[in-house]
C-alpha cells in the first residue's frame, strides 16, 4: 500500500487536484469542471468531487490527509477566506468546515503562496534549505516564508502576505486598503498598467516583454521600474529574515533578464546583509505545480 | 546549588554583566570600567574581567553558560561584528573566539535587539506569546523576531535588522548604504534631526518631547511624522509575520502619546490583517534590562 495524500489547488481559473505520494510522485491528477463564475455551490461541489474521486481511486487506507489551497487572506483559525479578489463568492464562508463535512475527513486549508513555499521546500528549488522566502509574481503577488524548516503561518494564518509590503508609500492604491503595495508595482497587472500609462494601450505583461525582447527601450524601462520595486521588498525581506535563499516564481519571471539587474542593484544597495553575504535569489523550480504539491505535503508537514 | 548563567550587554556607553538564575532573578550585577573610546583591548579586558568576577563569585559548577550581546550587524557563524557604528574598534575582530579563549569557556554572541526580544519573551511583555516582533527605538532602531518560540537568527545571524526596513524609498541616507531606513525616520536621532530642520537648533529627542507636552504643535508634528514612518514598518512586519504581538522599547517610547496615534492609523491602513485581527502593539516591559536578561537566557534557549 502506497502512502499518499491529496492536494487541491483552487488557482487561476479552474481547480486542480492530485494524489501524490511521500516521495513527491504525482499518482493522479484531476481538474475541475466549473467556472468560478458559476458561484460558490458549484465550486464547492467541484472541489468535493475532485477529492472524492481521487480517494475512491487510490483507496482511503493509505490516505495521509487532504490539503486545500486557495488564494487570498485566510484566517486559518476559523478555516475561512477573509478576502479573495479572484473568487469573492468564497469570502467569509466556512470553507474548511464545509469541505470536511462533505468529505467526512479533516481538511487542511492554506494560502496558495504559502503552499507554494512548502512545495518548493519539499521537492523544488528549496530542497534541503532550512530558511527561504518565496514570492509568486503573477497577476498579484503572494509570499511564503519557511523558517527553520517550517512554514511561518502567524497567529491567524495570515503571515507571508508579502505582496502587500509597502514599496512606494504614496504609490498605487491597492484593494487591501494600502497604497504602494509591492503587487501594485511589480505584478503582471502592474506591468500592463505601467505600459498603459506609457501609451501602449491595452497590452498584457507578456506583450510588454515581447517588445522588450525586440529592443523597445520604454518596455525595458517598465521592467527596470518593476525590478526596483521588487528590490526594495527583497531588501526588506533580507533585512528581516537573513535567509540564504529567496525564490521567485510566477509568469513574470520569464522576463528575468529585464527586471533582475535593477532588482539586484536595488537589493544590494538597500541591504547590508544582502551585499555582504552569499544570499541567493533564484527562480523557483515547480512553476504552477508548487501550490498543488505544497497542498499535498501539508498533512505531512504539521 | 543554584543554576545560573552570565549575561553581558555591551550597550550604550558602558558594559553591564549579570549572573541571573533560571527563574530570571538577578543574582549579581557588575558594570564595566572603561570608556569604549579607550579601544578594543581595554574593552576586551573589561568584558573578560566582568564575566570572570561573576563566575568566581557564583562558582563555576552551576554555570549554565555565557551570553554576550553587542550592537551592530553580527555574523554569528564567525562570531564577528561586521558593522558597528557605536564601537567601530570591534568590527571584523574575532570577538567570540577571543572571549572564549580568555575565559576558557564557550561564549554565545548575539545582537543586542535580538537578545532584547529573547529577554522580553522570557520574562517580559512577551511571556507566553509564541510569536512576537520587538523594535528598540533608541539612537538607532534594532529589531528582534521570535517565531514559534525561537529567535529568528537567519543563516548568518543577521535576521531582525528591522531598523533598516525602507520606509521612504528616497528618504534620508543611512550608514548601511540605504536611503529611507526606518531608523533614519523614527529613532531619537531622527527626531532631533527633524527638529533641526524645523529650526529648533540643537535639541535632543527628549527636549522635542517636552515641547510637545507643553503644547508646541510643530513638535507634535515631528512625532506624528515619526509615528507614520513606524506605522509603515509595522504594517510590513504584520503582513510578513502576522504575529499577535509587536513590542516597542527604548527611550523614544516615552513619547507614545504623541507618535502612537499616527503609527496605529498608518499600520491599520496599510495592513489588512492588522485591521481585521486582534494584533497588539505594546510597550516592552524590561526597558534597558531586556538585552542583559536576553543575553543570560541565550545558553538556555538553544
Amino acid at each position: 500500500m502506497t502512502e499518499y495524500s491529496i492536494g487541491l489547488d483552487l488557482g487561476g481559473t479552474n481547480l486542480r487536484a492530485a494524489a501524490i505520494d511521500r516521495e513527491g510522485r504525482l499518482l493522479h491528477l484531476v481538474t475541475g469542471h466549473t467556472q468560478y463564475s458559476e458561484g460558490r455551490e458549484a465550486i464547492m461541489a467541484d472541489m468535493v468531487d475532485a477529492i472524492a474521486s481521487l480517494r475512491d481511486q487510490q483507496g482511503a487506507v493509505g490516505l495521509g490527509g487532504i490539503g486545500v489551497v486557495v488564494p487570498g487572506f485566510i484566517s486559518l483559525k476559523e478555516g475561512v477566506i477573509r478576502n479573495c479578489n479572484n473568487i469573492p463568492s468564497l469570502e467569509n464562508f466556512p470553507i474548511r468546515e464545509q469541505l470536511s463535512q462533505r468529505l467526512n475527513a479533516p481538511v487542511i486549508l492554506e494560502n496558495d503562496a504559502n503552499a507554494a513555499a512548502v512545495g518548493e521546500h519539499w521537492i523544488g528549488a528549496g530542497r534541503g534549505v532550512n530558511d527561504l522566502v518565496l514570492l509568486t509574481l503573477g497577476t498579484g503577488i503572494g509570499g511564503g516564508v519557511i523558517c527553520d524548516g517550517k512554514l511561518v503561518r502567524g497567529f491567524m494564518g495570515m503571515a507571508g502576505e508579502l505582496g502587500h509590503i509597502t514599496v512606494v508609500p504614496n504609490g498605487n492604491p491597492c484593494g487591501c486598503g494600502n497604497r504602494g503595495c509591492l503587487e501594485k508595482h511589480a505584478s503582471a497587472t502592474a506591468i500592463s498598467a505601467l505600459a498603459r500609462l506609457l501609451g501602449y494601450g491595452d497590452v498584457t505583461a507578456k506583450q510588454v516583454y515581447e517588445r522588450a525582447v525586440a529592443g523597445d527601450e520604454r518596455a525595458r524601462e517598465i521592467f527596470a521600474s518593476m525590478g526596483e520595486a521588487l528590490g526594495i521588498a527583497l531588501a526588506n525581506l533580507v533585512n528581516a529574515f537573513n535567509a540564504p535563499l529567496y525564490l521567485l516564481s510566477g509568469g513574470v519571471i520569464g522576463a528575468w533578464e529585464f527586471f533582475a539587474p535593477a532588482m539586484l542593484t536595488e537589493a544590494r544597495r538597500r541591504s547590508f546583509s544582502f551585499r555582504t553575504t552569499d544570499t541567493r535569489v533564484e527562480k523557483a523550480k515547480l512553476g504552477g505545480e508548487a501550490g498543488l504539491f505544497g497542498a499535498a505535503y501539508l498533512p505531512w508537514s504539521k
